[in-house]
């Protein structure tokens, strides 16, 4: 019987985090403060611990995993990895496929990877609560139990038109005992704000952003978390290619592509990070980031600072961005419908040592329901992307007339988005690209932003 | 740090199923046809192939598993078990509690373990096409997934209030490839006299399965599957349990009571078999089935001959019945809403090898936010009642003041039940006991079948 699933034993959890920011073959530029002038460490202290603004701004390679964060992970790492079997079957290929399957975390995806740690070092700092925004929920769910797990209180601001239409999640979140607001609301400043002006806001990440900077900034007891995007997250989020590296040895095989879809781009960046390393050392890897063709920050966006938020209350970050005032199409992948991108993902686009690809939502679903029904797990709808990016290299290596070992992450599973697929299955899904004008206003808003150093 | 998760290796994914009826120390009675006479194989091999007809009535301690069947296991199987340090810790208990996680198949329960077995054994002989009932949809996707994997239609007869209310499943099913349609149906005889008597009909598992008989019955290329109470049912649950007496050995622990919950019983068997074969053979081990208090067959039902659908169309099994004509109330443990119960549970409660136990809704989930809090996974409604019965043992060791080591079977995850757990969390969640009246009711019901042996 050909083996479908390698598995790793508990005390092969990661002890250390791989900071690439320590291999980096050119360094990357700094953040600024939101005025362009230089970011001040006290910036951060209003809102993070003091142990993650360190992580944030590390060189060192390898960074201790605490031991209390190692034992939750363990109940759900080390994650499998599986052969793709009845996937390369169905299309045909002589290609070997992997997939890191990180859906088998209690909240369903790769988020609790670093909504532990953050919680964690919250919570040694003397914080008592947490504040974040959520859109389709993956965030807000992961950071609620996470808060529980450490005895804080979680305050989840979810952009309103998801609280409305995806309760599920939410439930989720209230029952890891964190609390769910939908966002605008009027807690907070910025919500009454934009309430005052739009009474019937359906909101959007950027106001929800917003909205829990200004809870954590404004109350003592409390601090924010991200869940993608900065450098700490990306991090954490590095257990997975860890894991992955040692169980492709396993199963006898180097992947000649690493594929992941992304969003903020932590999910990508936990898998690839650590086969970039080999990369760096000379290993012969093509790394490819997936995105949706409708919110295209790595394929269409501009390099350069910019807002991390809507409202501009972040510090300026160097990314690929769509510019802060885009609010992407209302696409099913709910976790890549951002604006921007990790700047340390936009920094290895820009050197070259991420390709970038952009697909369709349609072609994604397509791509998702062949792929569940040949392996059985339904994916995910932000991790299809990856899996038509997977498609596509398929194609390219039977034109090429080779075979190759491509492994990508399936970032999580697909339980709380069946009315995406129902929309698919009935031929009522829609389309939608980024269009010239968008990236004319793109192009425009951060022609008024400071220069990247040359 | 304490090992929270022990794992298998693929090759330790049971080679062979345990068949108890080879050891049972008192023989069990024979079903009946509907008349009363003896069942006849022939009346079987219309709708089920040989190879599950001659499990059902086998005496063989073990039955080889198919290297295909083994295979599909291997896309989520051996299932790890964990140990509880977190439910421990937050119940204040010195018991040590394991469970096993049948959560990780791509269902999202336990029954993949016979849908594959079944659609296999059906596929080998030639049959194009499977009809089968399911109440919540947890059964009829298994069921379509294995059908996808073997290339045979699924058609599933879906009971009409669950296919209003709760969509998700239905899409699963149609994801993978399968037809859902709602129950009763103008597609068979039985579903268009309820319509013609009933218009307005929210259906019930009892109308489900005498439509998905009567289309297995009256098609050439059709069979007919069930998901749990029959004895090959059971059988292939006990990979199960065969994992868990190797796990437990992992962990360096011997059980002093399993639990799980029962509807129809498959679960409970899955995991108690193997354990109570070694309680057979001296081992001193306590097995408890926990049930819901609104539909308590084993502790309030009557033992004797019924029919296992409300219709009468199938033979008569020997088990505790709430009466074939009683409808469950609507909980939320839509698994467990059956009048019946296997025979070989019955059975084993009828000679006091498993104890039976019933607890109510609204206790079953204050258990199961508890240990969504301190364990992550948030169980699904059925498994809740085996949360119920792990707390009971905890108090009464805590009462008797000892330490035991206790063993449940978390048969399934609650993404597809957070409607429910909104309505807990909101305390909106009503509860509902079974009545005398609908006690004498089935006791009536009963006394009009053939009397079982002395």
């Amino acid at each position: 019987m050909p083996q479908h699933r390698y598995l790793l034993t508990e005390d092969k959890i990661p002890k250390r985090w791989y900071n690439i920011a320590a291999d980096l073959p050119t360094p990357m530029p700094p953040p600024l403060a939101p005025d362009g002038s230089p970011l001040q460490p006290e910036m951060m202290t209003a809102i993070f611990p003091m142990e993650l603004i360190l992580q944030e701004v590390s060189q060192e390679r390898w960074i201790t995993i605490p031991d209390p964060v190692r034992e939750i992970y363990a109940l759900w790492r080390p994650t499998p990895l599986h052969r793709a079997a009845g996937f390369e079957r169905a299309l045909g290929t002589d290609c070997k496929i992997f997939y890191k399957y990180e859906g088998v975390s209690p909240a369903g995806s790769h988020k609790p990877n670093t909504s532990v740690p953050q919680a964690y070092y919250n919570a040694q700092a003397g914080v008592r609560r947490l504040a974040t925004e959520t859109g389709a929920g993956q965030w807000g769910s992961s950071l609620a139990l996470a808060c529980e797990l450490f005895g804080l209180e979680c305050k989840v601001y979810m952009v309103r038109v998801s609280y409305d239409s995806k309760p599920y999640r939410r439930v989720m979140i209230e029952t890891w005992g964190g609390e769910c607001v939908a966002s605008p609301s009027r807690e907070t400043n910025a919500g009454r704000a934009i309430l005052a002006e739009h009474p019937d806001s359906t909101g959007s990440l950027g106001i929800a952003i917003s909205e829990a900077v200004e809870d954590a900034a404004t109350r003592e007891d409390t601090n924010y978390a991200l869940g993608s995007v900065l450098n700490h997250v990306l991090l954490h989020q590095t257990v997975v290619g860890q894991e992955a590296v040692e169980q492709m040895q396993m199963a006898g095989a180097q992947p000649d592509v690493v594929v992941g879809c992304v969003g903020g781009g932590s999910n990508f960046s936990g898998l690839a990070f650590p086969f970039l390393a080999q990369k760096f050392a000379g290993a012969d890897i093509r790394v490819v980031a997936a995105e949706p063709a409708s919110c295209p920050s790595l394929t269409r966006g501009v390099y350069g600072y910019d807002f991390g938020d809507t409202a501009g209350m972040t510090p300026l970050l160097p990314m690929h961005s769509l510019g802060h005032s885009f609010v992407p199409p209302s696409i099913h992948s709910g976790g890549l419908r951002y604006h921007g991108m990790a700047p340390l993902v936009s920094h290895l686009v820009h050197t070259g040592m991420v390709e970038a690809r952009a697909y369709r939502q349609l072609d994604c679903f397509e791509q998702a329901v062949a792929f569940g029904r040949a392996e059985g797990i339904i994916p995910a709808p932000e991790a299809s992307h990856a899996i038509r990016g997977v498609v596509d290299e398929v194609e390219r290596a039977r034109e090429e007339g080779v075979s190759k070992t491509i492994l990508f992450n399936l970032c999580g599973h697909g339980n709380f988005d069946m009315s995406a697929y129902q929309q698919y299955l009935s031929g009522e899904m829609i389309d939608s690209d980024f269009s010239q004008d968008e990236l004319d206003h793109a192009t425009a808003e951060l022609a008024q932003m400071p220069a990247l150093p040359a």
